[in-house]
């Protein structure tokens, strides 16, 4: 059996989640390959070593083009901030060697399209973290949709909405800056509108509606030094999928009461079906001839449940999406038939929030394509 | 104590809504004046009589103008099909009677406009109903928004989705017709407008989206025979509030799964609301500082609960609301301060309404003041 | 066709209530009989005049007996506290005439015998007050156990839990006297085994434990004079039906967080079923080869609900649920086969609550028709 | 630092559930000692290998006596088929080792005390795996009844419902012996029996009913071959707490729509708390001065949930339950104050549910500690 040798970058709570991800997807799933966890990077060059031992990896290193240099490694996994996706992207990328990066792909568009460009032409497998669309019950939601179950798509209606920036006191973070993809839009927006992608296909034009609510935060927490903010702290916008499908997508970090509101409802001709990550073991049904929605929950018979539990209502949680993610990136990289989010679709989703933002921008009514 | 006659032009279902209305305000409230059920018209006139006697109505009219002309009648209450709202209610203010109109108030703007301002040449008291915003929920929610519970307001999701025309088999009826104020939009959505406006207040621009999804439907029931439909089936839209609050509103009559589903939240600086008129007592809510959704159920500390029942878990139903809206009208005619929808705050709806049709059909942000 | 004339003792909330429910009950149901609102009694006769007018009632009495042998009264309707139910009962019966008493039936199993043999030697029409049972969802749920939907019913599990002594400082009442038929299991529970007896049948056995937790409560609001207490705050108790069913039920006037938590679940061989009185126009229901709960909504199609609205989703209140009560008891009346609670049905729910005393007085299972 | 070799006996689901549980504690949490996967026993002796290679193990046996006398074997885990507790704990303890053993602790009281004593002899350290009670949720509800935020606890009802055996062609199984400590009380009872001991205190009597319903099943899968059942299908019972807390407990496992429902409800003087491990991530709390159910969400506030994620709203699930639960074993040998569940606990869990048992064979009340 094939070896591929995992070279992942950054070791901070995501790194960590990578880590984890890579272990479990050996211990639950045949993989048609052997992983081996080759080399772990970090700029602090102990943290790498100790991160390295208590995650398994081989090999540390102080420096993240030493790892993509490796010759051990045949993936590199990037876990860094999003202003450094691109080098390292653009670095694996010339070495050969197959991409998992975090979302956002980068932090402008045009960086996303010469990433996806250069993936293309190296002809490397790439993929973005979108987690959220590994879940058993997306994929069930998926299945239903290509089937038919619901009929004809007419509308998709998502919000994205925490709550980690509502209190005005809220510091200033890498979050508020536009040139580190900050905003509701790209912190969480994008996530949705990879979703809306994933399950209902190409948005073709959007408008939109972006706002500041709070123009100034602290510098740092406590501090009485403000600093401006540009991003946005929430958006609405309107979506016009090729379909014909119509809909509404909106994303706040203001709004109280939610944790992580990725929620989205479908509906078709022939049934609508319901989603929050906030219960992501569940979808609400209700197909035509029903009289009122059914709650599914996550079972066995779910495609990637059984890997990790025998038994429905067993419930999986965020961790094991990304062992989902990680499943699926073997699979890819094995040549068999995946339908991740590559840097192409990755990049499709940067141009939709693109568009989103020049429709907001303009106030009319944008053309995707035209972006 | 000052009698008040009223006269109730229908007996169909809202007709006899209004008759059980009236005779439950009757018995639930302690007005300042007293009612009396003057009059009940019908085209009929023998249904006239069998309504009017099973209501409690001291007589019947075959014909809504001699009702108008009733010199016991001093309320005229409209529950016909829309296009005769315009001519029964004109008629009414040209008699110099108050008029309680069911929604909408007319099946075209212009008449709309014609009527709020003979309503207030006359100088006489107008009310539609819009019977949702009765609710002794929606009176704490508005009370919380007033009393800043919520902070500053800064967003507002709303949908009504219904189910009742999503099978591609129900037949055209009046509500397939522009000319009756048919249409997702107009029939529904115009509920959440108005909702909309008694919670945040004016909109000033939108931009939306609205779609004929069955181009045809059957003439009749199981008929072969097709008539092509010009209404919308479902929109889409972008809100701009006079106090800088943005949002959504989405209205679907094809939505499986849905019967009564005209649900909201709103967001604000300092906490969260949400409501489904699906499950009218109730009311979600997220201050700052708690940490998850708190649902609220209706009792008898909220105004106008404690009429139908001493004991919070009581539940109201649907009619009772339009008993709440008959309250309101009342204590507008005895001239004691209320805030229901009048011929004016109607037009408005009926102007934001037809801004959102502007806004679809031309494919841009409209200012509403200017439609 | 015949007329009726109705009878109401008691000018309290559900004095009114009941009121309420026979005007609306006109309204909105094609009785076969013409219903008269009669006479009206309360010992304030002020106040039973003041009544009478507002409620639409023809005269006012100042003495209940003057009620029961007025001639144009066939009905009585008895709304006074529980240790009257006895003697009006009684009297009403002695005159000849059907009885709508109010739950609890009596104040002891030996009243409440007393009552259902006179009423049954008299052959008078009797119901008792179990408002809870005419709610269309319950109408579906029994409707569905007859059907055998739920397969063998083999178990009920019920719950009647409100807060509104949950403050120890709540004073005081005649609620906390064993002579009025005080105490969570006879107040509340009362309810729980009428609708388990309703939808499953008939109790053969039952073991139980009740408590009284607050053993003192202040003699009125705020007083430092405090009154013992020797009625229950909570019970639990476990059921065998002569199905061969199994079932617990609970309740509790100390439960934080409730204030109508009638609930229930029904299990079957074939599916289960689920309601909560906090969400009355809703059941779950899951059948076998469905994979989940549904939730149905309250619509047209269930008995009853049509009276009231064409709607599905338009919601039924409380008083609804009275009025849905005033039909049954007219229909009955009318000899057309109704299945309402009468005195025999209500004081086997007597029984079965005094052999919960018993069984948790005792410390043993009791043999309900030992009692 | 010090070292613990791991020894894992068995390699089913819930072997492989306790591998990833070790490894991902290592990774997850700062531990005291450093956990080494010494040994994977199966009788399998291939597949003892093949598990072990991808779990991570270092050594495979085919024989589980050799495991225990592994001296690279510091703690023994049991996850075999439930007769086979016994002996291998046995020899554990015998050996000086510290014993992880999945739920029941043993398939009979007998047993179970032998096993508690034998361990409490030998002074090793033990743990039963009642997973569930490691949820921060749990955490969360336990902190705040030690805190005294519910007030003096009055209640407790519990129930653990599934549907795996609702059809009655479900075959046969060990589940259905008594003697492998089969049945719904067994199985999926004594979680909520431990878990209403954990956070409620000790039971001092319980009254019960169990049923059989299914008297018969298929031998196997399709057989027309039955097998006589003597173990229940369903329970509820009664329970004393010596706190004074009363309450029910209910368990089946033929109830069609629940896959994990393991419910409570705990109501205090000062309020009330509810958990279904369906939504685990959750707990529905309302305190004194609230006016309604709170929802709150697990989050990195929690005690363990941080170790897995940073953000609220992120979701563990049942996996990562286990991986607390090895978190707390390891505190507990690192003999750093801890709390799980050990053998004397379990074995209480077990005179409880005997007990149960004892009390519905008997129809009577019964004192647990006379069991």
């Amino acid at each position: 059996m094939r070896e591929l040798g995992i070279g992942l970058i950054g070791t901070g709570f995501m790194g960590r989640a990578h880590a984890l991800a890579f272990n479990n997807a050996r211990a639950v799933f045949e993989l048609p390959v052997t992983l081996k966890l080759a080399a772990l990077a970090d700029a602090d060059t102990e943290r790498a070593q100790r991160c390295a031992t208590a995650w398994g990896f081989a090999q540390a290193h102080g420096d993240w083009q030493a790892l993509i240099d490796d010759p051990k490694v045949d993936v590199v996994a990037i876990t860094t901030p999003n202003h450094l996706h691109y080098p390292m992207a653009m670095a694996a990328i010339a070495a050969g060697k197959a991409v998992y990066c975090e979302k956002p792909l980068a932090v402008s568009l045009e960086q996303a399209d010469a990433m996806r460009q250069a993936a293309s032409a190296a002809g490397v497998v790439t993929r973005v973290g979108y987690n959220y669309q590994h879940n058993p019950m997306i994929a069930l939601a998926r299945q239903m949709i290509a089937n038919g179950d619901l009929g004809e798509i007419i509308s998709f209606q998502g919000e994205f909405s925490e709550d980690f920036m509502a209190d005005p006191a809220s510091p200033w973070s890498w979050r508020c800056e536009v040139e580190h993809a900050g905003g509701a839009l790209a912190d969480l927006g994008s996530h949705l509108l990879s979703m809306a992608r994933y399950l209902v296909g190409d948005v073709v034009s959007v408008c939109a509606d972006t706002q500041t609510v709070h123009a100034q935060r602290p510098a740092v927490k406590g501090s009485g030094n403000l600093k401006p903010i540009a991003v946005d702290d929430q958006v609405h916008a309107l979506l016009r999928f090729a379909n014909g499908a119509r809909g509404t997508v909106s994303s706040s970090w203001l709004k109280h009461g939610y944790k992580n509101h990725l929620s989205f409802e479908i509906s078709g001709t022939q049934g609508t079906l319901a989603f929050d990550q906030e219960r992501l073991n569940e979808l609400r049904v209700c197909r035509v001839g029903q009289d009122g929605f059914q709650r599914l929950l996550a079972g066995p018979a779910l495609p990637g449940y059984a890997a990790f539990s025998p038994a429905a209502g067993h419930q999986l949680g965020y961790n094991e999406l990304k062992t989902l993610e990680v499943q699926e990136l073997i699979m890819a990289l094995a040549g068999q038939g995946a339908d991740g989010t590559d840097f192409e679709a990755a990049w499709e989703v940067e141009r939709l929030a693109t568009a989103i933002r020049v429709a907001a921008r303009e106030e009319r009514w944008v053309n995707v394509n035209l972006v």
